[in-house]
């Protein structure tokens, strides 16, 4: 088995750059995940490694689910704790990597039978994971994304998810208006999460015949130009004038309205 | 009017001082509010501060918005610009700060005629800003904490609220049991957010009675102890096995649904 201890090693400098770099993510088809809980739903998911690292002393501490992530890994490298100390992005490194590959997106569940959310130019990564955590805990039927929101695969959206990213078909989508057009295939509205003027409070009733939300960028909102793709607007009442929500809260009491509306 | 530009000054010692300190703050009876929208929701709300600080540039530029701060302030301190970039807990820093008077707690507001969120050992400052956030959009009577979730008062909670801290009651209970039988002076239940036994989930036809809902531990979920003290325990269904919810969109959605139950 080979084991490493610098730095300076190009496996190591390969690593490094996967966790930090959207780009070199998706020229690789890779991304890295770390942490012992997130690298077993991973494998749970049936998600394939080129690569499992884990740090010496995490190998003989847990060998039953060291045994389980390599599994799935095509090689296992060692590191030293000391490097291992010292990559990753968390602030106490468990010295778990797994080097995935990514799934090839679904698409065949965003045919508009289901449920769904969509995020159009978020901005916070800690936003879009959890998000995804929400979605997949309430039973949407997929997340679609805007090219221009943070990175899936980037270890602040993955820890965010919970693993919720392995389970819940995520589509991250070129064409957003293209995208919204799919989703109404099925006979659902489509509603922005937006204050316009014919922006009706969704209620404890249920918001009937939508489907899926559009949730916007957390300072700026939705443009106008993704409004004009949805059915209708829709908007959370708020107490007291001049509040808001937090996007990843607004989203997810408006998945809670759509998952199971009233009646059903 | 004074100007600093010393980082080595006492003033801007103690300023960093209570940025950074729980037990400064506490002993002091203050704290800072970093940021021109976070001061300005602070000067509107009614408070005082001892003293503003405005970088020279910022003081410049937004002089009605400073004057509206300087207003509530004993006394205003300008900082060099170079000074003001290099303290504070923000990545870029607008240059402005106040050291606000911590209010009095307003306990009236806690006399169980509204609806109550108890936060129990919250363990990320997010959150807990996340939770007293969305209570106050949701037009909730006041927000409780037991004595060991992070400071209201530090500078990543206070940030999370978007200002809600200053209009919402929020209330630090050293003995939570007590706190909780207060809530229940109403004639409304108090419900644990907890996976017991006899735990029912919340449905959207409401949780009859319920007024008041406990959040616990991000991780290890609310204590026995705390639990025992309620009247019911109440879930959230999750729609795939071992999925769980954030804590801040698990309060989230429990307050939308005891903020107005069907039928209301």
């Amino acid at each position: 088995m080979i084991k490493l201890s610098s730095r300076e090693n190009p496996e190591i400098k390969r690593l490094a750059s996967l966790l930090s770099s959207r780009r070199e993510r998706e020229e690789a088809g890779l991304f890295v995940v770390e942490g012992m809980r997130i690298a077993l739903d991973a494998a749970e998911a049936g998600l394939t490694a080129e690569t499992a690292f884990f740090s010496e002393s995490f190998w003989q501490r847990r060998p039953e689910e060291c045994g389980r992530i390599a599994a799935v890994a095509d090689r296992v490298v060692l590191l030293e704790d000391s490097l291992a100390q010292r990559i990753g992005d968390t602030k106490t490194p468990q010295g778990v990597f797994a080097l995935c590959r990514r799934p090839a997106p679904d698409l065949s569940a965003f045919d508009g039978a289901g449920r769904y959310v969509v995020l159009s130019s978020l901005q916070d990564p800690g936003n879009v994971g959890t998000v995804i955590r929400t979605a997949c805990a309430l039973g949407l039927s997929g997340v679609v994304l805007s090219a221009d929101c943070p990175d899936v695969y980037s270890p602040k959206v993955l820890r965010s998810t919970m693993g919720g990213v392995f389970t819940l078909p995520v589509w991250v989508a070129d064409d957003l208006p293209a995208a919204i057009a799919r989703l109404r295939q099925g006979g659902g509205a489509v509603a922005a999460a937006a204050l316009t003027e014919t922006a009706r409070p969704i209620s404890r009733r249920g918001t009937p015949g939508v489907r899926s939300v559009v949730i916007g960028n957390e300072g700026n909102g939705l443009a106008p130009g993704v409004i004009a793709c949805c059915d209708r607007s829709i908007i959370l009442p708020m107490a007291r004038p001049g509040q808001s929500l937090n996007a990843a809260v607004a989203a997810a009491i408006f998945m809670w309205e759509l998952a199971a509306p009233a009646g059903e």
